[in-house]
């Protein structure tokens, strides 16, 4: 009841892509008096007089109390959470420009998914370092959350995730409304890399897709790629438990099988026999999946964390392995995965033992290894 | 090299649905001789002159060292290995049956997902107590096996389970080839009970999808869908890896991601707003998983595991959901998730608090549970 007595929180969102505006429209939808930073001033005006962000959004209806400058002093001005999504790999230079402005309260919450390319470092990392603000006062948002689906309110869960739990909750109450939920943990480590991994995969079922495989190799692909992310979040310090929740499997499986997902998409023009280079010009948006292969995978080795499937994809992107080869090595193990099994985990007959054999597979094929039983 | 010295191994396939020949096929691909037995002679006769099964598998041909039988006597005299792709309700009468012909030494494999309604009895435990033969002369096979395309030759991987190592990799020697992967285990359970689960959130995720919801929504389901099914699974014995490996989540993410699956289009139905009795008739082969839904919620009760998808997909075939009420109930958690979380889990921040939480949400609603903060 309380709630209802107070003005509404003041909020602003950086970046109007489909993303940006959407996360702006769950916060007004919620109650919250939202500010949208967008570079482009015609942009700007469109989305503040007509409430429609017609180059990322057609067909939505933005909420009255949802506004939009190309004034970033006046955006920031008063905020009590400023919600980013530029492309991950512009944030550092976002940066720069916001951090004059940004008050010394203000929560700053990324919405957005990847690794900076030229240092590894997460989103949440980047911007503790830009804005060099204690990470009590940093959060990220996460989850199973195809931008266009949720703009036309379907019923959506996602995750908030901060070191301090009263500042995820502080978010948390503030990004939700009648269609979308949020939950929150403090294992941001998990929380962040289950959505930057999750791209990575999701280019991989997109090669399958585009090569013409069907729902048994993509099942495959998840499962096991789902391990490959977990090892690797775990090995970074993450909670395993979060990368099987929203914020990973979750995360995963929607955008694995949605055909609005970039990451997908580009996966899917990669396996129908485009070019890297093709493909990225023929892309609109950014697909933070490719942008992510090889700082995930330099962190991976240096870490000592196998991840043959991102491995593959990355050989595709190169233009050393062809996409028609990809999905066979995804499903083909050595001749005698249950002689091995013996030798290697007599102790733990589970599940793992499957992943463990397919894994061990794609090291020998990696290595041009051939059938222990020579035929 | 010495396999090829030998003799094709001799094995049968009951059952002549579309998994039961594909299966046959896949053992013939293989290099096992394979004998089909078929209730119905004219279809028999249709697999063994024409290698064809136009009923189940249209456009299929099948390989010439598969043949079939009317005769159960003839089908199972001198097999080494017979597996078993009956309907599962069917499965106790048709034991009676085999039992006087079965081999001492025949290893009897289940190719089944489901429970006996009336005992609640894993196919396995049915085949145990039918034929009275020891566990370790029995296995199971399982995962992301969606028939129609393995009958197309895409490549899959599967999981051999028996409590007898030996056992299983037997199985899994026949049961492989150019296109079809196995992998082994021993938790049994575990396996078993990932198969049968599946498909009952397979059916949830029909729902959703007949009533009109996307991608976000059918990730939330099938990640929260997983943690029920290994909650149940882990308090019958089996173990956690095994459902999140190829028998649990590879399998649960190819059902309910193909519109090919026989319970993802019951639950389409219903979503639709057709009766239980309805879908019934409408369907041409069983889905297993609303023959399911009871026996497996009985078992939950009687071991206090909670199944709140599950409960609601009974509701809906009881007729006392619709089934346009179930999609938002299943992101809608109580309106202070995260002082909920404090009081309960000051100990684990990781993405399970996600999951506790929607679970006690599920129960409020269950119960006509308000929100805390009473607006």
């Amino acid at each position: 009841m309380s709630r209802r007595l107070t003005s509404p929180a003041r909020v602003t969102v950086l970046g109007t892509g489909s993303w940006g505006t959407t996360f702006g429209k769950i916060l007004a939808d919620g109650g919250a008096d939202v500010t949208m930073w967008a570079r482009r001033p015609e942009l700007a005006r469109e989305i503040a007089k007509q409430h429609r962000n017609s180059d990322y959004l057609p067909g939505v209806q933005l909420p009255p109390n949802l506004t939009a400058t190309s004034n970033l002093a006046e955006a920031l001005r008063g905020a009590q959470q400023v919600f980013i999504a530029v492309p991950s790999q512009t944030l550092r230079d976002n940066l720069v420009a916001i951090r004059p402005f940004l008050e010394p309260e203000t929560i700053v919450v990324s919405l957005m998914k990847g690794v900076e390319k030229r240092s590894g470092l997460r989103m949440s990392e980047v911007i503790r370092q830009g804005l060099e603000i204690d990470p009590t006062r940093i959060a990220v948002a996460s989850g199973p959350n195809l931008a266009l689906e949720i703009a036309r309110e379907q019923p959506t869960a996602a995750v908030i995730s901060s070191v301090s739990l009263e500042t995820a909750q502080a978010v948390a109450l503030l990004a939700r409304n009648r269609y979308f939920r949020t939950f929150v943990n403090t294992d941001v480590i998990g929380t962040e890399f289950g959505g930057v991994l999750k791209n990575l995969i999701a280019v991989a079922i997109g090669i399958v897709d585009g090569v013409g495989y069907g729902e048994n190799t993509k099942a495959s692909i998840i499962t096991r790629g789902l391990v490959e992310m977990t090892d690797f979040a775990v090995a970074q310090g993450a909670q395993a438990e979060t990368l099987s929740g929203l914020a990973g499997l979750g995360d995963l499986i929607a955008t694995c099988q949605s055909p609005l997902s970039r990451n997908n998409t580009a996966g899917r023009l990669l396996g129908q026999g485009y070019s890297f280079s093709a493909v990225v010009k023929q892309m609109q948006q950014t697909a933070e999946g490719l942008a992510s292969v090889a700082p995930v995978l330099e962190l991976a080795r240096s870490i000592g964390v196998e991840m043959p499937i991102v491995e593959q994809v990355k050989q595709v992107l190169d233009g050393t392995l062809d996409p028609k080869d990809i999905a066979p090595h995804l499903t083909t193990d050595s001749d005698e995965p249950q002689g091995e099994r013996i030798n290697d985990d007599a102790e733990a007959p589970g599940g793992g033992v499957v992943w463990r054999s397919i894994k061990r597979a794609f090291d020998q094929l990696r290595d041009g290894g051939r059938s222990p039983r020579g035929d």
